[in-house]
């Protein structure tokens, strides 16, 4: 259960600024579904239409990264943060978005493969070596 | 400084099981250098030929995402591990592999959104929608 | 279910150390009502007297921070380190202590916002400001 | 040394969407200073625009909380995430807006009994009480 | 429910890749009992002969360390990283290999004491005394 | 630098609260040497003494796991949780208290492997077999 109410529809149609978002969400992904996590930020709609029109910059129109390959990014972040309700939804939306078995397959791979060579780093506090402080 | 001894080249070679990893890195990258992870790992040479024979397998040959793609989700996981030298030594890997300053921008703007809903959907609790327990 | 037992009354009872510490939480905290957490931590009464000896110290009495905000850095931390038991153990103790909804919904917008700094800042690895090196 | 450039005041300038959004940082902190962070966004004009908004909506204005317990639930997320850059600017920021030393020393002891009792409960995988799961 | 398939013993049976390092298992372990960590790495062969692998190297054998104390570090780990299966699964590892109920406590008390002093020293940012430099 | 004052010999010396806790730390230690993490925290007299306190009874006297085990669960804990400084201090005191150079080696590899699996089990999200879930 949630530290915060999940709006239903009823509720999320009494309020213009959730509406207006939700109206948004359902057209941009052409879907009706509105997943929980959206439901949750309804209570500040603020907030909502803020966390809603971020992502919508970053993750739709003209894009520098392939759809899939972003969700896979956004699998990475969740694992290392450990966020069970985000892997799940990005897992979703992945596969939905054409991520192989194959893919996935490998997506964890370098996830535990990264986490294992991270800690190995910082056991070790290995010093960034010259040849990497080369700027941006 | 690190909490290891980063062993120098000639170290390396006086130890066969160690000169042996050296070699097929230099071989596999194309290049002599040999960065300060490697040299730390050299101090247990079992965990240093485990840890390159298993990035070695997962990260190169016939990969199911492309290297570039592999080396930003290795930047995903280090940032939100708060890895300072993985963040240089595979930023610096992903732009050798072709990342764009376009990909690199929106890459960082997915890790901090990713984050940003990580932590929403943590201190919301949301629970998981019927909709993504759908089994792989 | 969790990896140690959790301490009946009956069972607490019967132990003096454990006893000592439950009544002493009852009585500062005028309930009845004893968490799962410290019944958990029962089964070591020394880190138990420990554990609520150091919150009592913190959380009660005199304090420089009204208890509400105490608690609402203490969901803050729970959720950095996602303890879904202590987000909702901490959320539902700082609505007792008065946290209001708005408030609420600001502490969240708060935490999602420093989680996408922090990893903004720590992917691009910013220097620190020579201006906030004034020490304290 | 960042991964990526910071830019200069001469080049902030050159570019109508940082410039625009670096002039409304000095108005609305009323400062010229402008931290590392901003001049490490700046490469990126729609990112930085998004942070700045996000940031100015929800940390200026009317707040449901006062600035100063701001500042504090900020630095009390970017410790759980070992953010250091992050730790020193919010901190420097908190003291500006009137943070006192015992608030900090508070503060402070919060953060790390947080964190203790983070990872007692997640040690003994602690069950949620039914008493803490009425919905918010 | 997991975001990959659970392999059952006969879909196991069937792929000689994971029949091979099933078998292996059970001789390793002297029982017949696979856990479903391996079950859904078993979707990738070569992940799960080189997960497998690498744990046998590390924690069979000869090893520097007395399995007990490896599967207790293995939990410390674990708690750190949020890792709820993990915990269950090496804390009852941990019983299997002989950790006391009083070594238990200790450990748990152990990873909640360091929790506390990290979170402390990255709040305050100090600095590594110039005695902790001394080279490995 | 550090976000407090490190405070020096002849400022412990003038706090009689700080003092004590200086003088017990030497003479638990048998050293002169006050590390860094002292200092910082003599900014607030209770929270050194309920901290040192806290260690002093989990570390030192009659403790159910040996020295070495100990700061070897501290190195693990503080690399997950990425604390450089921590990380430094304890394996200075695991190799003053015995640590070998296999041990410390094998400590790594440990903490590399619990990272990867840890990730892996987040990644596919893994429910906990039936097995595990026997009360402690």
């Amino acid at each position: 259960m949630a530290t915060v109410r999940l709006l239903s529809d009823a509720e999320a149609e009494a309020i213009p600024a959730v509406k207006a978002v939700f109206d948004d969400i359902r057209a941009t992904r052409k879907t009706d579904f509105i997943n929980n996590f959206w439901r949750g930020l309804a209570n500040d709609p603020a907030t909502l239409k803020r966390t809603w029109e971020s992502l919508k910059d970053v993750m739709t129109g003209e894009t520098a990264l392939p759809p899939v390959v972003q969700e896979m990014i956004y699998i990475a972040v969740s694992t290392a943060n450990a966020c069970s309700y985000c892997i799940h939804s990005h897992t979703a939306a992945a596969r939905a978005k054409g991520m192989t078995d194959d893919q996935h397959a490998e997506l964890l791979a370098l996830i535990g493969l990264a986490a294992q060579t991270n800690h190995l780093v910082t056991g070790m506090q290995i010093p960034v070596d010259e040849a990497f402080l080369v700027e941006g």
